[in-house]
């Protein structure tokens, strides 16, 4: 099946007690088609400028991305620049410059139209809006969003969800856009707009999947260094949508395949700055974690014996 | 198998979004007893003073609870007052008046000094160490704490965890603990000071198990209401300790299958204040929950294909 993402694609600054990156290859979209490529072809829409480096491009297309989207203007590519302390669960921006990006549209190159599964990344919702009326014949459809969003946008971003079958977003975020403290009372509440998976994203305590009232819990895979948690929700993006579009389908064994598939992507991606790990990480080296994973879920349950 | 517990009696008054009680039965040993006898004879170790109420005694004794180790002394029992906001993980304290509980200082009943299964829930740590001097046969033995002996008591602390097999220990004070923000090194950490088994309590994101390096994760039963946290941690651990003696082993599977059971005791202490759903649970609803829990975090894990 086909997938399509859309999103942003930055030159990120990031400092951490590991380290920094300056002018580093970063972006929601980035990161997806990166955990994505692993799995199954993705068609990439975003923007860069003039400054954006060639190698960054020829990478991707070596993934087998398909950049027919990736348009090029006029003036600089986006930037973000970021520091971490020791709550790696927490970005501090130090800087944005939207550059290109503020006056993004996404125009769907025409071979992208029939695309099967749509990943809507943070962007404006009036832009995912424009994207999913571009994307007619799409089976399934994902968008994730930001606080930015829920405070300014909230009508818009209300449209968003009702018009897509899998919603993904960050726990506080969840919180803040049904006003519910309780985390599954908030994912029934944004059930309720239209969207029949609710991915609730929680840093260092993994994912949650919500589903008709059904719950999946996915912890994130315990790593004793993390190096940079930037792009982590949309690697855990990317390995989700790129399994379920690999697999063809998106019942609800899948998507929880799918989860724990994406979890194990956004693992890597933080164990080293950018995209270094991430680029690097084989087929087979998931599929060992997805193994381990396993392990750290599983009990014997037949076996419990209350007296 | 015998267990002995030893802790808080309390009377508390607290306050949540749900409503509120005074002078409600609580404590350590009382929460972490009433968990364990719904699997195994649970002997008692603890301190009331005269005001306590009668029909309290009663219950715990109804439940099959040795109490011929609850002194009564002169003077009033321990209380503590607390208030929970919208954020049901963190405690605000309003009042601690520890009364008889200053001058406890734990003398087992000749008959407790067998105990096969011993926890010490959150006391002083040099009384944590009277009680293991005084149980020369136990096989297991786990030690709870707070970050109040972290801080004060940091050394005795050390040599309680240097002589137990397994510590429980929340999220914050294992970081604070180890001066580590990664709880995986954190976890690593403590372990070197002894214990096999370190069990993290990360509140409404469940808990995690530490043994040798392999982690096991258990979500917290995911309830749309809360009512009152007071004692979650306690009777989590009266689950866990509860099922270990009642199975006569504590290997890693069957430690495994603890965590789950303390971890469904405390979804259903939580639905109400004080203990009184704790008391109303029956084995067979424990039983329903931890089947429950399966589905929560099981996937096709053989069916995961990655091209």
């Amino acid at each position: 099946m086909s997938l399509l993402v859309v999103g942003s694609v930055a030159l990120d600054s990031v400092e951490t007690p590991a380290g920094k990156v300056e002018d580093a290859l970063g972006g929601s979209a980035t990161y997806f088609s990166a955990a994505a490529s692993l799995l199954t072809g993705v068609r990439m829409v975003a923007v860069v400028g003039e400054d954006f480096p060639d190698q960054h491009v020829e990478m991707l297309r070596s993934r087998g991305i398909d950049l027919e989207g990736l348009e090029r203007e006029q003036g600089r590519t986006f930037r973000w620049s970021g520091r971490y302390s020791t709550d790696l669960n927490q970005a501090i921006t130090l800087d944005t410059q939207l550059n290109v990006f503020e006056r993004f549209d996404p125009k769907l190159p025409a071979a992208y139209k029939d695309s099967d599964y749509v990943f809507l990344a943070n962007i404006h919702p009036a832009l995912q809006l424009k994207v999913l009326e571009q994307t007619p014949e799409r089976k399934f459809a994902g968008a994730d969003t930001m606080n930015f969003w829920i405070e300014g946008e909230r009508e818009t971003l209300e449209e968003v969800f009702r018009r897509v079958d899998c919603a993904t977003i960050n726990e506080a975020e969840a919180r803040d856009f049904t006003g519910e403290s309780n985390l599954f009372r908030a994912a029934r509440k944004i059930a309720e707009l239209g969207p029949k998976y609710i991915v609730i994203k929680r840093g260092e305590y993994g994912a949650l999947l919500w589903h008709e009232g059904e719950v999946f819990f996915a912890p994130a895979y315990p790593l004793e260094e993390v190096a940079d948690p930037t792009g982590a929700g949309d690697t855990f993006a990317g390995g989700l949508f790129g399994y379920l579009s690999s697999r063809g389908t998106h019942d609800p064994d899948t998507v929880r395949q799918g989860i724990v598939v994406g979890s194990v992507a956004a693992s890597f991606n933080v164990e080293d700055f950018s995209l270094r790990r991430l680029l690097d990480v084989t087929s087979d080296e998931i599929s060992n974690r997805v193994k381990e994973f396993v392990k750290m879920i599983c009990f014997d349950a037949n076996g419990v014996i209350l007296n």
